[in-house]
């Protein structure tokens, strides 16, 4: 039904964005998919966004906004003097990060004649980031439509969904998630015991679908 | 009544932003300004704003949002293929460009504890710039919100007045002028002729106030 429509996806190479790009696919869009350096120790995801990119036939836009790393220094995912945990801490946080990278994704939407931007906030997020939640996405795309005079839209497909729910559709559409990064380190596996790989196992098993994930623990 | 409170100040080097942290600094704020490379022929307000910031007894964050060069291509700003024009035009336009900044303020004020952040849009802006409208800045002050669950508050202080105010304004608060730069190009004096320079000059002749920037023609 939306045939031909472009749409912007920021993809971070996790599962969840990735997913997203995949059921963008299976809808039929024509993907521009957009990722940012920001000075995160995980870059490894940058690379898994690139190669999930090539992998839907399209390319992604890069976006080198290293010069973040500063202004994030208060977050555990880009200053190493702070520790990572294993639960949800608010050192985790990256503040307004979503609404950096929507922002970017409003321009290069209005650049390449798009209308839609979708990214992958869900339920599980909710609780935690607050840029992860449904009234601020809907603040956000106001904003977005006064802001360049347009009715672009901004959304997360996967909204009212937990991240069980995006394994199992991940599974349906054929993500290859061999290829997605969610860890918020930087090792050659990923480690298994920061909150996001915690997340990503406890998400396999509660869809009782195989994890090929390979964790260092 | 402000004593001692913090703010994060969007400078652009130019006449209107300027005034604003003068402003922000008569009502005693600490004023933590922020300023963006983005790919912008006029460099040299990036230096303007810098000079400013030094004026007023503190530093800087310049950011280098380089990257967004090839996003904001569409703009005869950043484009030198795009001839600029003497009065508005579409292309004048970076798209969603004050969000960007907003969003990164956001960031910045978490960072450094501030709970206010100003930028210089006015009502000689409002017919032209959608990102410079009172409705624009409430939606966008209502997304910080809920996206980084505080009550930051965003705004215009010269919103409801037009530019050759800002200019009487500027007068009164000793803003050093001739530090700032408000021409879209990057020649040896402002060049008098771009949408910018003619606007500042009919701001100073409508206040009546002697300009003296020096221009190419």
């Amino acid at each position: 039904m939306y045939k031909d429509k472009k749409c912007v996806i920021v993809l971070s190479g996790g599962l969840d964005s990735s997913t997203v790009a995949y059921w963008a696919k299976s809808q039929g869009y024509q993907i521009y998919p957009i990722v940012f350096k920001y000075g995160q120790i995980a870059v490894k995801e940058v690379y898994a966004a690139k190669k999930i990119a090539e992998n839907l036939g399209t390319s992604i836009k890069i976006v080198d906004f290293s010069a973040l790393k500063d202004i994030f220094q208060t977050s555990s995912l880009v200053n190493r003097d702070i520790a990572l945990s294993g639960e949800f801490s608010e050192a985790i946080i990256v503040p307004f990060r979503n609404a950096i990278f929507l922002s970017v994704a409003v321009a290069y939407a209005a650049t390449v004649g798009a209308n839609e931007i979708f990214y992958g906030a869900h339920d599980s997020d909710v609780a935690f980031y607050p840029d992860c939640r449904r009234d601020f996405y809907e603040a956000f795309e106001k904003a977005a439509q006064l802001g360049t005079n347009s009715n672009i839209s901004i959304s997360a497909p996967y909204m009212g969904k937990e991240k069980t729910d995006l394994v199992k559709a991940a599974t349906k559409l054929n993500v290859p998630l061999e290829l997605t990064w969610s860890c918020y380190t930087d090792g050659e596996q990923h480690c298994g015991q920061c909150e996001s790989c915690i997340n990503r196992k406890k998400a396999f098993q509660k869809a009782n679908i195989a994890d090929l994930t390979k964790y260092e623990y």
